[in-house]
């Protein structure tokens, strides 16, 4: 178990974070995406932390790589149930996420990027967190 | 991060156990899943093992158990993501998991919990694990 299941669900990945992350399982979840985004040709990458009642500074730095990583290989990333106490947190931090979509559900952040791939949402790069 | 999260995707709900499994979490488990499955009136449970290397009698009991709960409730349940060394080890402990339909990934157990919803397949109760 020393390493984070994405799972492919259509044309996105679904990463569920449910352990302790420490530097190493941080790079080999940035590796694995990476690789795989581009293995099959992902649309989007949605990581459910809704488990997570603490985010610290490392977590959010991962997020933003993460995010900025498969934006580059043109995949949206979506943060999912991130819990109120951890969003508070993360503005206390300072970390805006400007960068991060975010939504609360897996469903709600599928509807995201089924409307990012559609042709009308194409200009529109802002984020829009519920629709 | 005491509990394993469920994350609902339509009418399905998808575990993705990435922990070693102990009592309290697998009853802790049994009951998130029941009371989910008959909140959002799921039709299918998935439960991806793909990170575990090792499964022994108490985890194959459970999902056994797990199984037969969403069954009486009206949900299927399909494992997915089981390896090859896991499979292995489920025969020669005598557990060949009858009751339990398996797939060997999301996507595979998305389409076969599909293929049970739609009316021609209702009267086919058999386990064909890839279709």
């Amino acid at each position: 178990m020393e390493s984070i299941p994405i799972i492919k669900m259509g044309g996105c990945l679904l990463v569920s974070i449910q352990v302790d992350m420490h530097d190493q399982l941080a790079m080999r979840l940035q590796d694995d995406l990476t690789s795989q985004v581009v293995k099959y040709h992902a649309r989007g990458v949605m990581i459910d932390i809704s488990t997570l009642d603490m985010v610290d500074s490392f977590i959010g730095r991962m997020l933003g790589t993460i995010a900025s990583t498969t934006r580059v290989l043109g995949a949206e990333t979506v943060v999912v149930g991130m819990q109120p106490a951890v969003a508070m947190t993360l503005v206390e931090l300072g970390m805006t996420l400007g960068m991060l979509r975010t939504a609360l559900t897996v469903e709600a952040g599928m509807e995201q990027l089924d409307a990012l791939e559609s042709p009308s949402a194409e200009g529109a790069p802002g984020d829009h967190p519920e629709g």
